[in-house]
């Protein structure tokens, strides 16, 4: 891994991982159409010599195809990252993940890459029956397009992996937290609060209970586990690791500690039932013993990470009021 | 289900499914772009008036929602069934099978159509680990585009279900023989004698273990499980039925078994290796007790197919002529 194409570079995690990667001293090409990506969360990367910045869009296959030549190495980083929304619009997982992942591994195949780190999601195993959830737990029902579409590109990766010796490192994130966070219901809250500190509306009853990771343990398992490879080798070159943390948090305890974060005491409305949506999850918690095994445990509690979260969306107001 | 809209009802299943449901009196709306379908096989279902064929494309939606309007109940059993040559053109599956089935659900959601019944595959399970293989057999990994884009179909159809309270039945099948056979291991083998008898050459080194359903037991299968349905109501509304024989052959046998009944005893020549192909799975034999337990066991050995679809071949040499 010496010269590393990023889709999705100016999101959360994209960004997050191309200042990591130039740290480590990769050259690395950065991949956006900024539907959702943000120009300064590149701001230092755009200094680094070693950085490129291509805009585009991964339906544009010549395009992708064109920017990717040259890398030996991918990170499938860019999605349509929301879970809660598929239903109004119920193409846009089917294109911006699903069509979107073929296309980066046909680009990849014509430039004749053949390693893929991809950001999954804990969204794939739908209700699980078997809570934590380990990676190899049985055969899942989807509850959102966006699990569906997720599980779709890990099967086109996995298929890619047999059918043309590619190595693929599939990633199930819970939700990640800290530095450039932008979307989830830390910012959701945040900005209900900002808008009217006496009151804040909580989708579901508040008994959900749902798994948070730092981006810093996030992108440490990410690298750890790739640099690890040859000795974690799975059948079909496929590499499959959960990665969250060994914690749950409810989402009232979760509204507890912005609230205290932020020193206001809101009126709580709670919209009922045990779910905050069609397709919500009440209770997501990913078994980590494989991503700790190789000595890759998160180091950040939950508590840590919604108090970092909330310390930088403070200190960045402007990620507010974005269109996006 | 009195008005059933079936997608590929010129092809090997579809055709036979049109029949059976006309038999049953259901007026059925047939839908095939004849990129594989035979319009013989539809030679019955046109002198019937409860049938109206239209011509078109899953990939065009405004013809297909137009199609299905006033139905009340979809068959999608239209796909691109080669498991073989998703290599050779890797968009093939992402359209015909993943694109296409989307197209298929949206068409139903436009209007407002909520039940359907899917055409999976074993093949979902990849190298399965536990063998016979369950419906809730753990996290499979795929090894064929062809798996990759079924269980991708199996995503969507769960996550409309649970987004848009559709009701799904998703049965994956084995190898399917019998009348209108038309694609296959026998199929090839059937064409190879008849251009040089004295001489078979045999994909992989012939160990490898494949399961096979005749179509009438498939057929039985799948609309027992929808008669069935109330009783058996999974989470989500959604169920899944693996469709198989309580046996499985080894292809070794199988050439045996095809020679004997063809009389003829030609020079084997097999090509060697565990697999057949890139992503062949070399032993696929699925749990049947979930539809066993309805009363739905097939009737009929693989021994009795083979040499039922043997049969029909010969009657039916014109299929061996096709362009597809």
């Amino acid at each position: 891994m010496e010269r590393v194409f990023v889709t999705g570079a100016a999101g959360f995690i994209g960004s997050n991982l191309v200042d990591r990667l130039l740290e480590l001293g990769k050259t690395v090409v950065g991949w956006d159409d900024f539907s959702t990506g943000q120009k300064l969360f590149l701001e230092n990367a755009t200094k680094n010599p070693n950085f490129k910045l291509i805009e585009g869009d991964n339906l544009d296959l010549p395009a992708l195809t064109k920017a990717m030549r040259g890398c030996d190495f991918v990170f499938h980083f860019a999605a349509n990252a929301d879970v809660r929304f598929g239903i109004i619009h119920p193409h846009k997982d089917l294109q911006q993940n699903t069509i979107a992942t073929f296309n980066v591994l046909e680009a990849m195949r014509l430039n004749n890459v053949k390693q893929i780190g991809f950001s999954s999601t804990g969204s794939i195993y739908g209700e699980a029956k078997t809570i934590p959830t380990p990676e190899n737990a049985e055969c899942p029902i989807q509850t959102s397009l966006y699990g569906a579409s997720k599980l779709a590109c890990e099967g086109l990766i996995e298929a890619y992996c047999e059918g043309f010796e590619f190595e693929g490192y599939i990633f199930r994130f819970v939700s990640i937290l800290g530095p450039r966070y932008s979307h989830g219901h830390i910012f959701d809250f945040y900005k209900q609060l900002l808008d009217h500190p006496e009151h804040l509306k909580i989708l579901g009853d508040g008994t959900q209970r749902k798994s948070y990771l730092h981006i810093y343990d996030c992108l440490n398992a990410v690298l750890t586990a790739i640099e690890k490879r040859t000795a974690l080798q799975e059948r079909h070159r496929v590499s499959i690791f959960n990665l969250g943390t060994k914690e749950y948090l409810q989402v009232s305890d979760s509204v507890k500690l912005i609230c205290q974060t932020l020193n206001l005491k809101p009126e709580l409305e709670y919209t009922g039932g045990k779910k905050g949506w069609i397709g919500d999850n009440p209770f997501i918690f990913l078994d980590t013993a494989r991503i700790e095994g190789i000595g890759a445990a998160a180091k950040r509690t939950i508590r840590d990470s919604i108090v970092d979260t909330i310390n930088w969306i403070q200190k960045n107001h402007w990620i507010l009021e974005r269109n996006n």
